[in-house]
């Protein structure tokens, strides 16, 4: 095994340069490791021109990733473009047709494609691997792939949007409110170009798809994934949370139950003290629960140049050494379609309403509770200048079927204004 | 690839038993995430007649293990005797020798003789593979040398034995004393059999010697590392621990500098609000740092039946899918003997002293620190019935080399009953 593993790289962003500055600075050592010459020859980006910060002698040059794709002098295919269609799409099906390996960093692209693209490689015998797609430089999706890999999985969680926890623990920090903070993310260039993607809670749910679909072998299925944003979370909910002894977390939660498969990111509230609760900044953390293994945490970094890039680079190192797996961990064509469910593991949650400040308004709300069968733990109203007033309550547990009864009631009764923020209360 | 793994288990102890179990229960799952069956052809133990809790019909017996190492009806020789000589040496020779490729639990095994049995390995085409020999559940050896195979590591560190771990957490938590607590773990088999391989820090040396050798393509070589177990560790240091905000822990470190490669086992200060201060109980963690991927922090259950047979059935997989590499991430016969060197690092110290209660006593402790230019930083000296009076003091920074001058100073001076007990703070 002498022959060098050629790449070609597609996207010259903030992963490519990484991914090149290794291979230029580590080839050596990757030489050792892997048993041949790992080399670049060929990358592509929209402007040849530019000052990337590193040297991009040797290699050709391409516009058209489609073209670099399809080159012969070209091993494994590198999509470091991102986008779930378009040129990232058609490349990499370019590349498995001619007999490419495909390495990626696309999380949306394989949430949303994964299933038809990895059932084209295997058909092809080819392989896609995509470590950085999920949780940065965490070595997550080999953990659950291969390592966990004698484990019914029966429950993955995780917070894997650095952007939103990084909102979320200034917040708490700072006592900044919300639009503040997504404004200093902007100008620090933590958003996407879509910042929903961020604060939407997608691109987290594509990741949580993603370990899904490994952990449960069912498809990849992010359609279903229930996802509520962190846009809605105000500086009274975090300052809440802190008294109760909770942090606000966007989560990400999927189990199979014999009720299917449930698959939810969404902001919830988990104590202070507990691993996720002590998340800061830009900082992944993935929980992995099976039946043998018990519980394994892995917390890294889940963003960034050197992080990305070195997921990137695992990949690649185990497409020179010859590891060559499933993307799924299982041949594409046997993973189920598991009908998604609405998680029916009741919990306490949290409400915050905006109550209009009229005679007889919070007995209404006690009202629509109960009758939903939702008692109150606790219950906080705040004096207030506008028309209506703050309230803050903590349920007992309760099912969010339940929840949702009682949401709905108090919509029609008119003593609202505007949703509840409603975050459920994990106890982990 | 259809033809089925055909296993050989020698030991049929906790993890035997554990290993056995899953093959049984996920025959199924195992064949469809590996593309084969796994099954299990024979198996080996002391005595054939003992209830394990585990059926076993089907697997044929053999009481020696080196005759089952080599039978022609065993593709993958599983060794989890333990001991790193007798039996489990001869038996994973006997497998290399006969063609076999070899997945063991044997961190001893393989801390000792890893260098010869992996050139022997790869000299015959066969791969040892032995993730459940360090830190239990986490697939810490798979996200070493694969996931993170693009980073030249700066440094690992960890608490990587769940007996100390327990010891030390439940005299903070209960008040009782090391000798006390030592016994409960004699009680409730937490204790190998030599318990000085648990409490002196030899096993979990063991452990940091196999995770340096991936990290830094060096030969393991347990006997550089600087070893010091638990056992002086008295309930007054919890406590005075506690009180300045650390917790005491058994902290392996490994690094390569300029004067060449470090390695320690050694009971430590950690902040207690840090991740490695917050470990309970047999919980193992293990902090990998990398030029590219910075930090990446891996938490898991150390031991135990389904967390080890977890790390074992990782290794059957791999091997199952046709994943192959070499033992130690790279040819044997590259990795290099890199020089011991002591930590350079100055760090502050913190020491425990019995002295002896008669005039200048103090002063001349005070006199062998700054001559050996290290300076104070607390100190407190306690009342006291004994002939001898306890006295905590914490360092400033200083370097271990200083700090041997001042213990040796103080010896000299004959007015400390004992050698002192200096446990390195880590800030992490």
């Amino acid at each position: 095994m002498t022959k060098p593993l050629r790449l070609g790289i597609a996207g010259l962003g903030t992963v490519g340069v990484g991914v090149v500055k290794i291979i230029r600075r580590q080839a050596e050592m990757l030489e050792m490791r892997t048993g041949r010459p790992v080399v670049i020859t060929v990358v592509s980006a929209r402007d040849a021109s530019k000052d990337r910060g590193v040297a991009l002698t040797g290699y050709a040059w391409e516009t058209d990733p489609v073209a670099l794709a399809k080159r012969d002098d070209v091993d494994v295919f590198v999509e470091l473009m991102g986008g779930h269609d378009g040129a990232a799409k058609d490349a990499t099906e370019a590349a498995l047709a001619s007999g490419k390996d495909v390495v990626t960093a696309n999380k949306a692209l394989l949430a949303i494609h994964g299933q038809a693209l990895a059932e084209q490689a295997e058909a092809a015998g080819q392989v896609i691997r995509f470590e950085a797609a999920v949780a940065g430089g965490i070595p997550v999706i080999k953990s659950l792939t291969e390592g966990l890999a004698g484990n019914q999985v029966t429950r993955i969680m995780g917070v894997m949007n650095g952007t939103c926890n990084y909102i979320l623990t200034r917040m708490e920090a700072t006592g900044e409110g919300y639009n503040t903070l997504f404004d200093e993310c902007g100008r620090l260039g933590y958003l996407e170009a879509d910042p929903n993607l961020d604060v939407g809670g997608i691109d987290a749910g594509h990741k949580l798809a993603l370990l899904s679909s490994i952990a449960f072998g069912s498809k990849p299925a992010f359609d279903d994934v229930v996802l509520q944003g962190i846009q809605r979370i105000a500086i009274d909910d975090i300052r809440h949370a802190a008294d109760m002894g909770y942090r606000i977390k966007l989560l990400g939660v999927a189990q199979r139950t014999a009720r299917g498969l449930e698959q939810r990111m969404t902001p919830c509230l988990v104590p202070a003290n507990s691993p996720l609760g002590q998340l800061e900044g830009g900082t992944n953390m993935v929980v992995i629960e099976g039946d043998a293994v018990e519980q394994v945490v892995l917390r890294g970094p889940g963003a960034g140049e050197g992080p990305t890039a070195s997921a990137v680079l695992g990949d690649i190192c185990d497409l020179a050494r010859g590891l060559r797996i499933a993307t799924f961990g299982q041949p594409a064509t046997t993973l189920q379609e598991i009908p998604a469910a609405q998680t029916g593991l009741p919990a306490p949650y949290y409400l915050r309403l905006a109550l209009q400040d009229k005679p007889g308004a919070l007995a209404k709300v006690a009202t629509a509770l109960g009758d939903a069968g939702i008692s109150i733990d606790r219950m906080r109203q705040y004096s207030h200048s506008e028309p209506t007033a703050p309230v803050l309550i903590v349920t007992h547990k309760c099912t969010s079927a339940a929840l949702d009864i009682a949401i709905e009631a108090l919509d029609q009764a008119s003593v609202v204004d505007g949703a509840p923020v409603a975050l459920r209360i994990e106890e982990l």
